[in-house]
């Protein structure tokens, strides 16, 4: 296949407007090269004829090499092995023929390679290297990224402060206290972010179990990312095909669409045949880390019969996989056999597919969870590799009805349960969450949580807010996601508007990963992240001074806000034009506001009177109240 | 114009799928007849091949004599006069010529009418009435929807309550007491809701000003509602040409085309020429509450300039439209010339449209707006028609950066003084709310409020919760609408995903509509609106059972729910296959969720170990906490 010609390859290698690729250098680390994408602004043009340059506005950028045009790749060749010399340096792993050989590699790997494993002893995990104090090159980068280049030129935030209060933001809810904030943070304080996200820092927060760095000595093409509710909210893309439709291209393919709108992680959730040549094509190409569901693979080997799984086939598609360099398992460990009677009566039953691979092993067999009596022995292995482990929610609510009942708490606290054996084995651990939730029964959840499985990241699907709108339940579901992301979510599985009806295409692809960006980010400013509203400023701040085409290349979506503006007012005129199309040049009310500014300047009707008037001092009152 | 060739009419009518149109009657007003729509469902089929009948589900429907197949109507002829005979009964109004004539009239009035206003020295506003002890047949009218026919049939609830928990629904924020509900419901709890709405209660919300019920006496087309926080949430549409496009033909189709898809009143903002015209073919087609923002017009006859605006023309704008028949006005009379001064640092400064031209006629001529001065004139006029304000936010805050500063505040109390005299006057009032306001300052808002404005209905635009995702802010918006629903908003005002950048066109109009009529719904369900689960669970059920036709008949939007299915299944059998398209046949958590049921039961594993496990108790702990 060659990335000239095929479809799926570089031809579709696709870029952002106004928009350059710059690297940021680490401090600890001076090697390290972490990217950004820097969005170059026009000037705005005052009344009287001058001009004054805005700076460029820096944003994370999940697409990796791909979004860098420099790099002329090829999906057949995979990425360059960009921790493959943080991983060899610190000379505790070995290197082997590997069982890939078996599984994946016969037909599978796409470049002769020897798999890496633990060698000198102790756990190679993130958090093994964070509770020995040591801040890993990856610890650094991902601190990096989390600054969205706010750091990485000292004036900048003073300026930007200088510049109309660019930077200005509002107090998260942590810092404030006017009894208007979730109860949650009072038992549940976040850390104290730091203005400026250091290593060490990320390293503390490693250490503490609070968050995890997902990056399998085998996937050395990661771009190392951090995922904590003390961080920037995180969104997972699910991709992978189903024995009804989708090809490996395709999810290769995917892949890159769902990083360059902006997913942080992508999930293989494949079942069809061909699953290790899948998963091997998007590892190999992924900049992000990479999760599967190792039961799917399992259960394909035991012919389809969720009741001839044994220990030994599970193990060796787990061990298979480390190898490969999956980043993290989703294990229904939790899925106990005594919860099961409490579905029951459900209206939904269990909806989660591992879930109810697991429940039917567990009847057939009237034993325990396989996953749950080996535990131990997973998390040995995991450790080996550094796979972290995000322990699944099997007994998720499948409908509102069912939202928080037994069974799921039933699970929830046994996650929390696993967490701790976990931790001991020096693994990295995220718990996942539901589901379909009612808006005023997700505090509950997230209080539940972080209570039970003692501050391990958070990592839910949706939460679903009602169950009347399929074809928009990536709006359902991300009415949930901000809110539980605020409240303290690390990352948020996304839906695509295809949920509970069909496989989604690159369009539903794209709409779910641009409505879940919206989600985390209203969750990150709700927060109160370092600099997560100056991006809303600068687009703000363009729209006020009618600065269209910064406008758009601000914009999550540039080409649309660009094709809307183009379905009311084409001409290219318009884009310079200080009036929008919902009103009209008469009626605009930004044009009138800017006469409103002129003409208070002309009568000294100023500031000054405005303080006179003494209001910003009674508004605060209330919070005295 | 014939409805039969033009694009625009009866050409368009439309039907859900699966679905009738029934009525309801009245007791106090037994000859009521309030339309419901009712959605059959199929049977569902046992393992053992016996079938039960599910009952179909009722659903509330603002599409108005439109949506009644009998009836076939003509726009040009516009619809029955619905309300005519109770307000004649009322025997406190008079007819006359009216000044109708001189505006809209002349050109515009689609058929010879008299217009009616007080003629018996009170009110004629069921605020009015509603304080006199009188339930008029418009309250009991609005009660009855907002049962959504639950109540209509005394078999109902218990029936479904033995069919496996269709009726069961979560206890809403009002009745948990766990400590993980929003601080404002202390304060500000919402009046018991009765299990079912009656009359006598809407009267008391009215009676309260913690409702509104708009219905102009000249406006007998319209079949009532009411907008209070302990109802359901409404969603307004905004429709409306401007100077750059759209015609008056499509503002009608959006109008019947917006409230097909669930809008619950729409507002004409239209700016152009033929002003009155095409509010005139709006309102005499139009089954719900019209409100408009009558600056616009006042402007567009003083030539576009706002600093020849007068307050003879404004009122004899006022009258013009309280003669047609609008049934809210948008009054921005807290622009007080004061305040101006605090917006000129704003990031975004003055967004609103009525806002910005009443602020720079204050500049202009250094004197207080004259809507505020002539404050009790306007509520006398209004008084005389029933014609509800609407106390506009003209200082709302256009971008994050702005939210709940001090300009906002300063005018949010101001509406509340405005509000007790509008009340003195009989006028029936809700205060608009913003904007854009982060996640976590949203409680603020509803709290400052429902303290300010004594509980008088909020309407809200979104909130917008980011400013970085132009192109989805229908989304972007609906986050904050959800939340700001769920604490106490009466209706929220759509936003479209053309927002900021264009005019909406019908697929935007019905995209909008449907993304917060998901809002208004999550908000339903988590303040525990009798019954508003009930559709949910009906949906749910259909889902696990597989009944795929009744899965999207019960949808918010049956075509997109279908289309999607058929995009991945497109055969006619996938209809009835116990799998979904998602996992395939061997992999369907649902299919297995079925078997471990079968399993259990054969096996023994019951419910009574459920209940040993004792979990649902342990569960129970946590409000204890």
């Amino acid at each position: 296949m060659s990335a000239e010609t095929s479809p799926e390859g570089a031809g579709h290698q696709r870029a952002f407007p106004a928009s350059r690729r710059v690297y940021v250098s680490g401090s600890l680390h001076p090697d390290l090269r972490v990217p950004l994408r820097e969005i170059a602004l026009s000037p705005t043009r005052h009344a009287d004829g001058r001009e004054t340059a805005n700076e460029p506005v820096r944003v994370y950028d999940t697409s990796g090499p791909w979004g860098d045009p420099e790099f002329h790749g090829d999906p057949t060749r995979g990425l360059p092995t960009l921790r493959r010399p943080w991983i060899l340096a610190r000379a505790d792993t070995g290197e082997g023929e590997g069982a890939a050989g078996r599984g994946g590699g016969a037909e599978g790997a796409m470049r002769p390679r020897r798999v890496l494993r633990a060698s000198a002893g102790h756990p190679v995990t993130q958090r093994w290297y964070a509770r020995q104090g040591v801040v890993t090159p990856e610890m650094e980068y991902a601190a990096i990224r989390e600054n969205q280049g706010l750091e990485a030129e000292e004036g900048r935030w003073s300026e930007a402060l200088a510049r109309n209060d660019l930077a200005y933001q509002h107090h998260g809810s942590q810092e404030r206290s006017d009894g208007t904030q979730p109860a949650i943070f009072a038992r549940f304080p976040q850390q104290r972010i730091p203005r400026r996200i250091t290593a060490e820092f990320v390293r503390q927060e490693i250490a503490a179990g609070r968050a995890i760095l997902p990056a399998n000595v085998n996937h050395p093409e990661v771009e190392p990312m951090v995922i904590g509710r003390s961080f920037l909210v995180k969104i997972n893309a699910n991709i992978g095909n189903s024995a009804l439709a989708s090809g490996i291209a395709e999810e290769v393919e995917k892949m890159r669409w769902a990083t360059f709108w902006g997913a942080d992680t992508v999930m293989d959730l494949s079942t069809g045949p061909d699953l290790a040549v899948t998963r091997e094509w998007i590892l190999r190409n992924s900049p992000v880390p990479v999760g599967t569901v190792p039961i799917y693979e399992a259960l394909e080997r035991a012919g389809g019969d969720p009741e001839a799984l044994t220990w030994e086939g599970f193990r060796e598609v787990l061990i298979e996989q480390c190898e490969q360099g999956v980043d993290y398992f989703t294990l229904h460990a939790g899925v106990r056999l005594r919860f099961i009677p409490l579905t029951v009566h459900r209206a939904a039953g269990i909806v989660s597919r591992g879930g109810s691979i697991l429940a039917q092993w567990c009847l057939a067999h009237h034993q325990e969870n396989l996953l749950h009596t080996h535990w131990e022995e997973i998390c040995a292995i995991l450790a080996a590799y550094d796979v972290a482990v995000s322990i699944g929610d099997g007994l998720r609510p499948g409908c509102l009805a069912d939202a928080n009942d037994a069974a799921q708490f039933a699970e929830l606290e046994e996650q929390g349960k696993l967490t701790r054996l976990a931790w001991e084995h020096g693994v990295q651990v995220m718990c996942e969450g539901p589901g379909h939730v009612p808006l005023h029964r997700i505090e509950e959840n997230m209080h539940r949580q972080l209570a039970w499985c003692h501050e391990a990241p958070f990592y839910t699907l949706g939460p679903i807010t009602t169950d009347i709108a399929p074809g928009y339940d990536h709006f359902t579901s991300a009415i949930g996601a901000a809110m539980i992301g605020w409240l303290g979510t690390a990352m948020l599985c996304y839906v695509t508007p295809k949920e509970h009806l069909g496989l989604p295409d690159r369009e539903d692809v794209k709409e779910g990963v641009l409505v879940y960006k919206i989600a985390a980010h209203a969750a990150d400013l709700a927060k109160g992240h370092p600099g997560a509203q100056y991006r809303d400023n600068a687009l703000s701040r363009a729209r006020a001074e009618f600065r269209w085409e910064d406008q758009f290349h601000l914009a999550l979506d540039p080409e649309r806000a660009r094709a809307f503006h183009d379905q009311t007012l084409p001409q290219a005129t318009a884009k310079a034009a200080h009036f929008c199309s919902m009103c009209g040049p008469r009626f605009c009310a930004m044009k009138i506001t800017e006469e409103v500014r002129r003409y208070a300047a002309g009568k000294g009707v100023a500031a000054e009177e405005a303080i006179e008037v003494g209001l910003r001092e009674k508004a605060r009152e209330f919070s005295a109240e």
